[in-house]
């Protein structure tokens, strides 16, 4: 038997990174409850194992897209549920250690997604910066506060005020209204609110160019919204893809547990990750 | 007047990344002709200032997904034409400075795709091992055979040649048939040769959920097939997406010129990334 710490949520860690801030803004949680750990797939495992209760992570972000991380976890290695939703801004600061100045810097280190959120910047300020990846913006915060370099991190504010960082520069990722949606994930499915979205995933026979088309019909043959739709590789050969799709409504709504059934006579398998409240819109 | 160099091609460098094995294969090219260039965007933007004739990046890969830098410059900033495409499988090398051994490595270097693509390999064989982004395979291998510490690149056999380092483990890769795709971008749209690809970025009007099935419509009910779909944010706000499509056909084929005729009408704009002759398979 697995331990029983119903109370406990896992999170991506270490203590400042976005993920708990989101947490926080989407639960009523104290900190002794909260268990940071190093990526997101060891969160989502940490919950299938009963380690934890829940276990929350970044699933998207309006420049960079999905957290393919995320999405491969949740597709091919766990059957959990997605049982809340959650988007908040993001306001990515370079932090340095108390007296290094932004022109001294010589690595960048963050999490690829903010890297890649601010690759215009890093290319204009610090051309020469060397690029190290960290398992989160606060893992790379606490790097940078361990280390005696010239070194700079990328994250939230809250990250530079527990490990000692000076801010050097703020509002950096490369567009504005950067925002990135979180989801709680657990071993219960949630119930119908009236005000709810689907997440699925479709795997369609390969060589079967009409897949897609079909799959949409489905959906708007019944006026399903799609909220999202996202290919990715099977892993297998270029060209066989699947589709992360999110929809309007609950999987216990009659319309959508019809569109179900028929699209699983149609495509290879069809995995639900979950139906829960929908965001409405970005909790500042 | 930019300079007339016709006969350069920029590609993603230095010397010995799967860019040039790629661009070999495809292209009866001398050494001399060609210009190695930091990043994607660098060769491409190179391209569009004249400074050479074509530029060959990566746009795809069977276990990560779509190159997002690649697209993001041909579909935002840019008005190049993909002239060709070449499939070449991807055979991930672990390699170091000749006696640093796999158990003494504290810092891997690689392409941010090549670390993705090795994601559980790294997390088994060297968990403690800190990851540091080099902008292209052979970069990481050049910067690991000119550092003293134990760092590991994992790269193309060649670049192990190239730059003096052992090969310690080869095959890393977390799925079999790891494949890259690489365009050929130039400022020529490629002429018909009736066994052509078309690749087009939709960009949809927000809050019209229907729009890719419309899209998709539009080519199923001319039997055009679809090779690849793949949404990407416009950087605007979450669930503000467009659409990476790859059709079979030329735009100089009737049927494809009224689908996009079509599309135009119904959708915000189709930008056509280019015409070009179909890779058949992968090329070894």
């Amino acid at each position: 038997m697995p331990k029983n710490h119903n109370k406990k949520i896992g999170f991506l860690g270490p203590w400042g990174t976005y993920t708990q801030e989101a947490l926080v803004k989407l639960l009523p949680v104290s900190e002794e409850d909260l268990i940071p750990y190093t990526t997101e797939a060891d969160v989502i495992k940490a919950v299938e194992r009963g380690e934890v209760a829940k276990g929350m992570v970044a699933i998207e972000n309006s420049i960079e897209g999905s957290v393919n991380a995320t999405l491969d976890v949740l597709a091919f290695e766990t059957n959990l549920f997605i049982e809340k939703e959650i988007i908040i801004p993001i306001h990515h600061c370079l932090m340095a250690r108390p007296g290094v100045k932004l022109e001294e810097i010589t690595t960048v280190i963050s999490h690829p997604q903010a890297l890649a959120q601010c690759r215009s910047y890093i290319s204009k300020k610090l051309p020469r910066a060397s690029l190290e990846i960290a398992s989160s913006n606060a893992d790379a915060a606490k790097t940078v506060s361990e280390k005696s370099g010239k070194f700079a991190a990328i994250g939230p504010s809250l990250a530079a005020e527990i490990y000692g960082l000076d801010i050097l520069d703020a509002g950096i990722a490369d567009f504005e209204d950067n925002q990135t949606r979180f989801v709680l994930v657990g071993k219960e499915p949630a119930p119908r609110t009236g005000h709810d979205k689907t997440s699925i995933v479709c795997f369609i026979f390969e060589d079967r160019p009409g897949s897609l088309l079909q799959i949409l019909q489905e959906f708007a043959y019944r006026y399903i919204n799609l909220t999202k739709i996202q290919s990715r590789p099977t892993k297998k050969a270029l060209g066989d893809y699947c589709f992360f799709i999110d929809i309007e409504g609950h999987v216990d709504d009659e319309i959508i547990a019809s569109a179900l059934k028929c699209l699983r006579c149609k495509v290879r398998d069809v995995k639900v990750l979950g139906s829960y409240p929908m965001a409405n819109g970005v909790t500042s």
